[in-house]
């Protein structure tokens, strides 16, 4: 069993830092690298990008809306052919950096609203990932469970990982609950741990409604903003090795699957 | 004889424009883009590759201060490691836009108050042409003429072509007079075409100071956002043909060159 | 008869400008200034309050959401707390800049998808206007026709002066039609002056259902960036002033009625 | 002896934070809030001004350039007219904010490169003071100590209120050593004690060469980014007070003396 350890991180701006990048470097195999939108900055991301160059771990873009102010975290009504060039746009700016550091961007993830919106909403993750296909039809959909994602990729061709989120509560669907609402983030260590064990045992989620989903995600998404990010992914990491599971990037996932091919960038 | 027409375009930014970029690009070979920093943003990027492609128009990235209010025109002190990631971002987003649109970019130039600083210290030059040679040694430097910038590029081995700009005076070293000072802009258009012509026919360059200059460009800058620029490019494509030369983009003037080779970026 | 003419100057950025301000400072009573948000900047700004004084226009805060590069047109869903303060910025910022010019700001409206969602919702109007009230309990707002503006202007003791938009469909609650339906904008210059001349004789708006919506406004707002509208509000003018209307700004007017205080802010 | 304890604060910026403002603000009399130009925003602004007001600390703006990226620590080459409508423009939102609250400003202060080169250049001290003195001719010039500032605001009979920072070196002149020099910020607490011991019983300083320096300032400045700030602050009011010296706020040491006034903002 591979499964492949996720986490957000370059999401500081200008003199301002978030999160312990330097050690969730060292504890997971892929980086979802934010594009100076909702947060990062070109220093930031090259300092992130040759970090992530140096432990090994895979490089995507985390894509979100024009509002650091906000975080990317508030809904924009941009127009779609609009908000498909701004997707175009913070994908070439990583896929540029990694380039000049000899590395290659393999993936890439929505943020904050807008990943809420194109998950929920397929007139919107349709032009997104018609954008992305345009961009490198081969680069990987990282994504939480979301039928509009992983519909629109399929029927695209674009290869998509879905990535559990160990600390955040699911609907029916298997869509994030809003965190508006009360119980969307899961604070108890033992029970994200418990989350996760169930998820590699059993292929399956307990939903906010306390329905049973199946999920088969090839990677987990840890949070590096929240206190005691790198206790628990550490916790994490030895949870999946102690259940006979090994920490693999996607790329390399997929690059074990028959027909399957990954992004020849550059 | 062959000879590039280059504009700086895509200038504008959300609801604002500047310039007449539908006319200008049916009559340059050559676009420097605006990439977001000083002017510009993703849509706008985004429509001027589209409008280049169908007219076979050369794409390149123009790349300037993060400072849209002083439209990159004022200094800014900002660390070379920063200035140079900076770079690397916006000649990134450009060729993502670019790549999704089934076309490349074949050049770069630098705008405004950095192109000045780049091209008067070498200190500044060699960083961020080093940077540039990280992302892609093939990318052509479209400069104004200068020997730390034309240094730079032949140490680092990027093809360099030289821009001649016939409405701004030249000191003695060959660098742009300042726009603060007067007489740094010439606005008399019979002037602007006799300094062409006898830069075509002689290789030279009257000063600001009254000395002669050799200059052998590759290319000639007009300035799209001066008020009757269409009408003075349609002139300079008439002058430059009756002159027997031929509008051709730098990209295919290299590639006429024994041993040159150009971006294969995609 | 006495009525305002107001229109939105200062929408320019940086290099960029929207409209011809100067034009249309000689033919209104009242500005409503950009605050820097959707548009306008320190310098624009204060250029405009200077102009405003020269002519003897009212000055006023034309208050958006923090986004220039969709002109503050699309709506972000922040926290009303956040976008309190955010009202509050604009509009200190505004006044100081009047302050610093021996002048004072009369009023404020709210810009584009502000404006509309401020129309449309109590729950953001009330907020919004308690922000304006603790500012600044005289001051005027200048709103288009709407229940929860009034009624939130109502019930905290501002003034309120309802604007005229002559050349924007109005629905059966006299609301604005938006921009993204069809005919919502009326491009016809005589309909326009029709409209106005309907208005000043009966007090009635035809709504684009082809009902009759009484409405007395102080204010009729002219539109700057269309194109003509220097014209058409020199035709407005004359329109109303053959109508026995004198053009009389919204602090003038309300200074004639008994009991009305306006700002002394400074 | 009265001396007033200040410190930089509402230096985050949307979803960061810089500094433990709510300690800080227990600890000193006064603070300068940033305003949204090289940090903080309208939320940032709102919460730091109703901080202030809870435990009654005197209200200032720090004023910087507009580069959040750089944190206003990097020159800005901009026209002075333009600069001193951006000083306007803080001024006023901060004015605005602390209005809206039922507070008042009662002071300014120049943050970063703005700062250093203001109290280096009278061509930049006259036209920023004059706009400020345009603005409120009662607010008090915070500042370290500067033959540029200083002068300036006593010909534009501005009062001013020098400032000592304990952890910065001076050169000869005064002025701070540029921090891009070695030994430009002292890290040992005790050095930083035993400096305003020396300052508070002898009124001099050692400066970078080891010459002494008269000053006599009304206030010292508490950097809240650095490790150990609110320790730091605790010892220096202890060492204060031990002294015999008083912590009190510009506003009411000016008040006491004859015939000097104070803002009456709004």
């Amino acid at each position: 069993m591979e499964i492949d350890l996720n986490a957000d991180l370059g999401e500081g701006f200008g003199p301002w830092r978030m999160g312990d990048d330097e050690a969730l470097m060292s504890l997971i195999s892929s980086a979802n690298v934010a594009c100076g939108f909702h947060a990062g900055d070109p220093l930031i991301m090259d300092r992130t990008v040759r970090l992530a160059l140096q432990r090994g771990v895979d490089v995507g873009a985390h894509v979100g809306f024009p509002d650091r102010q906000g975080f990317g975290r508030r809904l924009m009504q941009i127009d779609l052919p609009e908000l498909a060039a701004m997707v175009t746009y913070q994908l070439g700016a990583l896929a540029g950096i990694a380039r000049a550091r000899g590395s290659r961007m393999t993936h890439m993830s929505f943020h904050g609203a807008l990943g809420n919106k194109a998950a929920a909403d397929p007139a919107w993750a349709v032009p997104l990932l018609e954008a992305i296909a345009a961009f490198d039809p081969q680069l990987i959909i990282s994504t939480s469970s979301s039928q509009a994602i992983e519909g629109a990729a399929a029927s695209l061709g674009l290869p998509v990982a879905v990535s559990f989120l160990a600390d955040r509560a699911y609907d029916d669907q298997g869509l994030l609950v809003s965190r508006a609402l009360p119980g969307a983030v899961i604070h108890d260590e033992e029970r994200v741990l418990a989350r996760v064990r169930r998820l590699l045992t059993e292929g399956t989620v307990a939903t906010h409604t306390g329905n049973t989903l199946p999920m088969r995600p090839r990677s987990i998404l840890v949070h590096g903003d929240t206190p005691g990010a790198v206790a628990l992914t550490l916790r994490l990491r030895e949870e999946i090795e102690s259940l006979g599971g090994r920490i693999v990037p996607i790329s390399r996932q997929l690059a074990h699957v028959p027909g399957a091919t990954t992004s020849k960038q550059y």
